[in-house]
């Protein structure tokens, strides 16, 4: 048994386990904490070699990193990557020298807006290299000259992403997806994994109707390289989700997929806005992952679900995205709709009543409440008759919640109580 | 000649005349009520034996009450079933003994939050038996033994309605429901009888185009008793209004058909929207027979029109539901929205611009001022060029009306002044 | 090469050039008019012989004005045609006499509202003969003897309007309506035409993609007779706006075409709204030759551009329309509107990303910043992203300006970049 606080406190734990780690989009970083997690989950490893072409792209080469400092004339580190993983640029290429600051200038990376906090940056695709340090630092920086080092290699290696499929009664699939290649970032990154983690013991347990499918990948070239290896699943995918920023203490938002009212939209929204305080948000083609996942090409239904979203937290994309931001009680919030979400998908379909001229009579049932008289509507009778009303086979237990103004739950309960008294069918072609 | 109040006046009287009686939903009290009626209108009276099986129901024994009291020592009846026919659970069944108070306890009814108002219970389909009392004296009772009796039977008999029809010159009919089956309630059920009894005579004297069905039935077992034996009238049904609550000082309320987009839902917003402050709201499953007539197998386009709806005024089915509650300008008021409605059914139509080229010369006919220049638009004019210019077949006067901002009558009078000009035509098929 | 200021200064002396000409339906006054339009654009003048059958209409007889004045005993003309041309109601009758006050009075038109204004007042169709004065002046009018004169003639002759066409790549219209036949009428009239005669020019300049149809022709006479003699360019018109009203000082106002959603409304939807304050305003059947333009038989997609709509400026068909009315930077403010929707129309279109299966890659193309990391999102960097999310054939540059909240520029530029890098090509079927 665990308590309501436990799941919170193991998610939180993940990711301070996970937190030190320099991760990048490829590279020893990822498959450490894939490896981590293949601790708690049944996880597929996959490796795709360097040069491998993914549509417009190509598997990039491998990023060594072992050692980056700015050394001053004491021979102090005044920037050390071993202190900080930010303090590199993510992928800089290998660089050796004594630089006066004048030199050393153009390769450092600082904000004046947040002076005390380490920014965080990456040259992915164009050869350079640079240091990330906070603002005040560099302003105490005098006119040198540094040594400087970055200890790193850029070779033919592979892209590492994981897998993790729960196989359910029906073939399709809700598809999840977390980016595992932030290096210490905690909301930015690790929530979305720990969620995910969560999400599929749970899932594990529950033998679920429907299938679900978690990957955690690099972001962009993961999730491209993923859609390009598995074209052949796309029609199987009938709803998706990007888990990202999970843990800090903003509201849930969730952006819809391209197609704006997918089943994954709707059930969404039903369940955010019955959780309280929250935000809906248009598909734009810019974010996480949700940008490849929705490109014109492949329009899955997949929407982003996160509390406050990408660049929108002060905190983003600095060393204050740290263990600080991320909070029990956010993660567990975060888990229950994920989980609701996924009961809406689970639950929803069309029902037929089988006894559609007036109504049916609930008393001789025992559905209805026997002494009749002063109005005294009960939310599971009302429940009952919207489900009866609306099941003509156009509307879906979703819609009619959406339009009873009555929790997904209540109505899909309804139409089990229903069914069980023979006066509701599902309509033909339903997984049950 | 009548006066402005007269309308008013014979409705409110036939009310007070019919207040007294024990209605339920079958037995005498609904005969007397139904004979009374037919002093006024030509009423056709339905009986359906008992046992008839009506769609999921099946028509219910008859419930005959003759006397029902409880004594108190001294032989005074505190409860008294002569004094106000609300004193007794509708459709008790035979009861005679002597109880202590609190033997007796779980067959009284009484609401503290009106202290000195008898609710209205009933118990239609489980056998059972009880009084209403004011929570007043319900506090006042002491220990006893109380002398109980109920002289009532409940035995094979039959379900009473009445029908009137007035033919129009279009076989297409327009249905109104008033449910006749409550006890001494005035707002909740005799104003609808008295206002659709009015309707009844104008119609008679008016030669309507669309012909009118009006029902007076027991509530819900009613009203699917007459759907199941009418079914093949369905597709004749081109509109309808379930007419209850009409006397109260509240404002009028349109809750629309299941269809939510139908002729009669579009005509009562719109001619509620010319009257005045008002409320139109959506179909729900609750509420009075619209339920059955918008059973999804049904589906009749069916509103139900009413001043303060089902349950929302506190005397709701209480003896605060009495004579001082009904006026008669608010009687008179429903009444004038009724037929406005009405007009609007048997008015709009779609035509065709004769004169489709460019604006047609209105001066030459004498329709157009003729004097131009400062902008002195009357709105008699603009009706007239919003019919020609929307007059394609594709645009009703309703639509019409609605996108010029115009009252339907001006827009409706409009095109017979053009149609006399020869300017317009009905589009094909309609029935003037 | 013309500075900033320079249209609005060319409109204004355009407008003061024309101001003192008496126009009308027909008659000298418009071939005068249209022929200083000459010395600036190449026009072709129409002559329509009265008696002209044109659908419902005739073109009507000419009007002929030559002087008009009511003289008092002292021999005075306290209304002079000479001294304002609308002292005379247009198109009265000839008439000579001397006349009480009291006979006069019927033929006298003045407005106290507006005590010093002379109204504009007109009489085409009706035989009829007035004057027009202000309020003040009437007030101190005596008895009489006046001598009363109107020295004109209404006889066969023809209606006159101008009309330029510039040919552009493709044969599909954009129709540009300006009404030239209001006598001394500075923004509602004269305004019009001018920005369409530097429109003209503008566009002369330009080699458009589409064609371009500038019509100068008398309000409603005269769009209907160009109507009747153009049905077979009906196809080709695939948008239009009447010019009107363009020199005064309130805010920008669009009224749409009948049909609500042709480019031509969005279009100026967007544009207006990317300017700043303005306001959009249903289609309705009164105002300008819209009505004639969107007369359901003809029903163009033509829409009313201007500033204050019909009868909304308290000058609005008064003396007090005049030159000082009319401003120099609202005319250049108007006339940069039509050039900008001119470039939806001109550069809208629908096109194809050649590389839809996830995004593709911008930095290799050197499209994106080099530097990752820290959300540094541009607006150029966001259209290019939503012009290749969007481009599946079902979005139309201006849709996707739309969904993106951009201006349309913008979209459309980055459109052009995209395809110069082979990543987008144009729909079939589109003219470039």
């Amino acid at each position: 048994m665990t308590g309501a606080n436990e799941p919170g406190a193991a998610m939180k734990a993940l990711i301070a386990r996970l937190y030190p780690i320099c991760r990048s989009i490829t590279g020893e970083g990822v498959r450490e904490t894939l490896g981590i997690l293949c601790e708690e989950i049944p996880l597929e490893i996959h490796e795709v070699p360097s040069g491998t072409p993914v549509f417009d792209w190509v598997v990039p080469d491998e990023w060594v990193i072992r050692d980056a400092f700015v050394k001053d004339g004491t021979g102090e580190r005044i920037i050390d990557f071993q202190a900080h993983n930010l303090s590199v640029v993510n992928y800089s290429r290998p660089f050796k020298g004594t630089l006066t600051l004048d030199e050393l200038r153009p390769h450092l990376h600082a904000e004046a807006e947040h002076p005390d906090w380490i920014p965080y940056r990456t040259s992915y695709y164009q050869e350079n290299w640079g240091f990330c340090l906070p603002w005040n630092r560099l302003q105490a920086m005098g006119p040198g000259p540094y040594e400087v080092e970055i200890d790193a290699e850029v070779k033919p290696g592979s892209l590492t992403y994981g897998e993790c499929f729960i196989e359910g009664r029906s073939a399709e699939e809700v598809l999840v997806s977390a980016h595992c290649c932030h290096p210490s970032l905690a909301n930015d990154n690790l929530s979305g994994i720990a969620v995910a983690v969560e999400l599929i013991k749970g899932l594990m347990a529950a033998k679920p109707r429907l299938s679900y499918r978690f990957i955690f990948i690099p972001g962009t070239i993961g999730s491209i390289t993923w859609l390009a290896l598995n074209e052949a699943r796309f029609p199987s995918i009938k709803a998706g989700l990007v888990a990202v920023n999970l843990g800090d203490p903003g509201i849930m938002h969730y952006k819809k997929s391209r197609r704006g009212d997918a089943p994954i939209d709707r059930a969404a929204a039903h369940v955010l806005k019955a959780r309280g305080d929250h935000r809906i948000e248009d598909f734009s083609p810019y974010g996480y992952d949700e940008r490849q996942f929705c490109s014109p090409g492949i329009d899955l239904p997949v929407g982003c679900l996160s509390r406050t979203p990408y660049g929108r937290f002060p905190e983003y994309h600095t060393s204050a995205d740290n263990l600080d931001l991320v909070r029990e009680e956010a993660l567990a919030a975060s888990l229950a709709a994920f989980r609701e979400i996924f009961a809406v998908l689970e639950r929803d379909g069309t029902w037929l009543n089988l006894s559609p001229m007036a109504e049916p009579m609930l008393g001789r049932r025992g559905l209805y409440a026997a002494i009749g008289g002063r109005s005294d509507t009960k939310d599971r009778q009302m429940a009952m008759l919207w489900v009866l009303n609306q099941s003509d086979g156009r509307h879906s237990l979703l819609d009619i919640a959406e339009k009873a103004g009555l929790p997904f739950a209540l109505i899909a309960d309804a139409a089990e109580v229903l069914a069980a008294h023979d006066l509701l069918a599902p309509a033909e072609g339903r997984v049950l």
